[in-house]
């Protein structure tokens, strides 16, 4: 165990935070982290957007579905998946990129290289000893968060990252049992198998929800899981995510 | 500055490793890192495949196009975006989540989710004082991939990552420049600013080749991208993601 490790582990999301601004030495701090993370290719598909306008965190704030703490917090970025730097090369080197940059294959690798840099941002923020939460509400308004923050052709919005000083102290929740994720060699579809673990995820879950509420609620994972899957969220995405240049062919 | 902060900003790609294997502590370590990140809505939806087996490891080398490395390490993992234990919570809770399971929406969830627990893997191996290599390559033959790790539908292989103790020391290789990534409220699109950023840029790489490479290489960032990107790959990626069940609708 090392510290890294330590700050990994204890990760939870932070939802309340003091009034204390990000500087802009922190805000440099963990943009170079997120750069230095591994890039496809070294393909550096994603820009980041720093919000710090009042009347923009309100409005983003709106958009997530009225979460204070995309409002209140010490700095908010977005992530967004970009291949517009590479439209701009296009020109630039005078070649045909676009059966390329309209491939499946390459926005899954614009939104792999927003992700791991926006992972290696958390981590940067957290070992400072701020907290975070990642906010994929702003997906709600894909088309009103792009507006707002004028992403050009090619770029879209993938989920804002609230970075602040904590003003609370939850729990680490607990995940999934490390045997269910984790498959030696293949994967072990075994269904018996998998309604076990599942079986045992709910009951390690609903006494969680129980110590914290004081016994107040008690729901299962897997409900909780089929509660929210039953009512498909974000249905135009896919015609969002076409019409900005993504995964067309 | 701390010692998290300096594991992150001191990554680089590690593609030649001693033939110490990882010990199970190790990885189970790194599997906990990885499911210590943070997971949308709390859903979960990624697993990680642990290869140890010899002739499951030459046979991901060859489908990724013969990088020794993918063989030689001291463990290699597979991380997929999952939504088969969603398909079986769906029968457990007899909910129809199909909807939801297909959609653009959820495809990228999955996507996101199996990379942020990736990022933290790649973080907590380093500070351990391991080495990684991220393996885009094992797109290369998605069918394949599935095929020898047993996996059933709604479960595609996105990357793998190979881990070991390194056997070289490589440099840091220099990203684009923060400007160029850090928007501030909203995104430049100046493209004379950009063209000015891109030639900035190309002048750091070539430099670097050069220096790396004792002036025998020096090409551009744009050249590099322009060449990688005119041959689209992986053309067949969209189709097999929809015959997965992903990002269909």
């Amino acid at each position: 165990m090392n510290t890294t490790i330590e700050t990994l582990l204890n990760h939870r999301s932070i939802r309340k935070f003091t009034d204390q601004l990000l500087t802009k030495e922190q805000i440099h701090t963990i943009v170079k982290c997120a750069q230095s993370a591994s890039t496809s290719s070294f393909i550096q598909a994603y820009s980041i957007i720093g919000v710090s306008d009042v009347e923009k965190k309100q409005q983003l704030a709106t958009f997530a579905g009225n979460q204070t703490y995309v409002e209140a917090n010490g700095h908010f970025f977005v992530f967004c998946a970009d291949l517009h730097r590479h439209e701009t090369i296009s020109v630039m080197e005078r070649e045909n990129l676009t059966d390329s940059l309209e491939s499946m294959e390459t926005f899954m690798v614009s939104v792999i290289d927003a992700t791991l840099a926006a992972q290696n941002a958390a981590v940067a923020a957290e070992s400072l000893g701020l907290g975070i939460c990642y906010i994929g509400g702003i997906r709600n308004k894909m088309k009103e968060v792009s507006e707002l923050l004028n992403l050009p052709h090619h770029v879209i919005p993938l989920f804002g990252l609230a970075v602040g000083y904590p003003a609370q102290n939850p729990d680490v929740k607990p995940r999934l049992l490390l045997e269910h994720v984790y498959h030696e060699n293949e994967y072990n579809s075994n269904k018996e198998e998998q309604l076990k673990q599942l079986d045992q995820y709910n009951e390690v879950i609903s006494a969680y929800y129980e110590e914290r509420t004081g016994g107040k609620r008690n729901d299962t994972w897997t409900s909780q899981m089929a509660g929210m899957l039953k009512n498909p969220k974000r249905r135009d995405m896919k015609a969002f995510v076409e019409e900005k240049g993504f995964a067309k062919k």
